[in-house]
């Protein structure tokens, strides 16, 4: 159970397992998944297991626990998808296009000369992105 | 002076006050400046006091006390821009936008439909950032 859970919350209910998602990696404090609609090939989210709608209201050893993950989310995605480098975003409010109102951090794994553009529109299938997932929990 | 100090690099002479830039806030580990060519009004960027060239290279104590310092910054500009939201956004190689190598964050406010443009081009002026520098170091 996520701290201060939120019912109606689509993270808090992926945490809690009530919503399935392509999961990479989870600690005490911190659980990532793969986005279902990536910017970038590898595109996943780290989330804290509290319920803070942003930076703003998210206490400070929660978004270093995050910080810490998103280190290592982010080594093991350069090495396993041998990527050139690795975008990390983290977006408050709906002006800055926050989507989804429980803190979370982009990992962006991104190739030389990938378009970066910033919102995805499309929802990618679990079979493409699950053998994306394993490269880079391999990587782990 | 900067730990690990690179004598080429542009943010270690920013820190050492050898290259002038709008100081917006500093403490023991981290410095904030206005970034000269801003993608969003009030767009500044955190810079460690310890020279790594990016996420991966930066030991995680460093990489914590930059967030402290943007969660800081980010209600600061919220406050003093009166801005909707605030992007946080942190690029890692030169795939993914870096043009720096001394790792960095930056924290753009957003203002509602304001674009989300990925790259400044254009230098801005001084005397233009200044006083946007003002209203955020007012609200610290």
């Amino acid at each position: 159970m996520t701290e201060h859970h939120s019912d109606d919350c689509l993270f808090c209910k992926i945490i809690a397992g009530d919503i399935p998602s392509i999961k990479l990696y989870e600690d005490d404090r911190t659980y990532v998944f793969m986005d279902i609609m990536p910017q970038t090939r590898g595109h996943h989210l780290i989330i804290p297991k509290y319920h803070a709608q942003d930076f703003f209201d998210l206490p400070i050893d929660w978004a270093n626990a995050c910080l810490a993950t998103a280190q290592k989310m982010a080594i093991a995605a350069k090495a396993g998808l041998e990527s050139d480098g690795v975008r990390i975003m983290q977006l408050n409010g709906a002006a800055a296009g926050q989507t989804v109102f429980h803190y979370h951090v982009h990992v962006m794994p991104v190739m030389k000369g990938e378009s970066m553009a910033l919102h995805a529109r499309d929802m990618e299938k679990p079979d493409v992105l699950q053998p994306i997932a394993d490269k880079i929990i391999a990587a782990l």
